[in-house]
């Protein structure tokens, strides 16, 4: 039967540092990387083993999943990376330190920036330092400004549908490594999770969190790989 | 114009230990890792960026690569892998100390079989400690049981044709992290090598060398990038 694993990437510099991140290139740490080989290890020792993997077109979730398959003897399979599968964007707070951010603009606007469903923060100014327009890898896509989580599923999804479906109905062990919003996206449609509960919904770094899943694609099962 | 840089993995454990390798997964070394992130280093220095990137199913050439993307910042750029552009099939020397295959078969016979262009080693058993036939990586892969360097031949260039070149009649600079004969095999192809002078050719690890290519995929010229 057709199973989807899902791993958030490991600690980033900027996750270290409190700070909003985004698109923004942020490496992961040491810790980061540590996670993420804890991850690929606890994948090989249940012989939960992919066939196929995905990723964004950021460092950290391709390290993540870099890490996760060289732990399994599995850098072999094939991998796909896409901009779909992006963090969210946080617009203007890209960059910002997350408490600075809170005592700026109060607590109350932070907390809707970061959970409310469909209000994105602020733009990120063009031009700004910030500013993705020149990266090479973006040439091409139309780079989003800023996303509120709804923004960030109606690409998630479209991408999900067309490109990683496919090889669940041929019954393959999919593995996506990606980022809190992208997985919250994924988790959302597969455990039909309200708008308002998936704000709120927290997904582990590290942690493979694992979707049986039956002919139709629905979800029989959903579980933290560690807990079993 | 299109653009072909080939990279030969960093050293390998059993470089170091001096045994036959060919299909074996060994792992690089540390020095091995080093070459991999240097060769990626030197790559970003000369503006060379590559738009895909191609290897084989093997560790130490998938890990040279992910080195290499990691040290130009371009982990992002579409990779395959391919068994196609495995290493040479060694066959019942895969394992062997390379002294001690001289002294048991004489230096000579040694020669034949590492520098003959149509003469394969003799076969890898069948259930030998090294046969792969229980490797998941190879489902459905006729594994050879040893190879030449014509055989190998024989399985990377329609592997290039198909899979390679559209890329290049794209005009991409195109990326391919592979091992001394795969690579051997396309040295010959593009630069026009007889049977004779390619096995004694040495693809040095490490080391990007550079085409650059016509409109028919003509060579107009081939260097090694640290030497411009």
């Amino acid at each position: 039967m057709p199973r989807l694993i899902l791993v958030r990437h490991g600690q980033s510099q900027w996750n270290l540092e409190n700070r909003f991140t985004g698109w923004w290139d942020v490496d992961l740490t040491e810790k980061g990387e540590e996670e993420a080989l804890a991850a690929g290890r606890l994948l090989a020792e249940k012989g939960m083993l992919p066939d196929i993997a995905f990723t964004s077109f950021q460092t950290r979730a391709i390290r993540t999943l870099h890490f996760a398959l060289e732990a399994m003897g599995r850098l072999w399979i094939p991998e796909t990376k896409d901009w779909r599968l992006n963090e969210r964007h946080y617009g203007g707070l890209t960059g910002l330190d997350k408490a600075e951010t809170a005592a700026k603009h109060g607590d109350d606007q932070v907390k809707i920036w970061r959970r409310s469903f469909d209000i994105p923060p602020p733009v990120l100014e063009a031009g700004s330092e910030f500013d993705l327009a020149r990266d090479l890898r973006y040439a091409g896509i139309a780079i989003p400004s800023t996303e509120s989580l709804k923004d960030t599923i109606a690409r998630v999804l479209p991408y999900y549908e067309s490109s990683i479906v496919p090889h669940l109905r041929a019954g393959s062990t999919v593995l996506v490594s990606a980022h809190g919003n992208s997985l919250r996206a994924l988790v959302k449609h597969l455990s039909g999770i309200s708008d308002d509960d998936i704000t709120g919904l927290e997904i582990p770094t590290g942690q493979p969190i694992v979707y049986e899943l039956d002919d139709e694609l629905k979800a029989t099962e959903r579980y933290y790989l560690a807990d079993r």
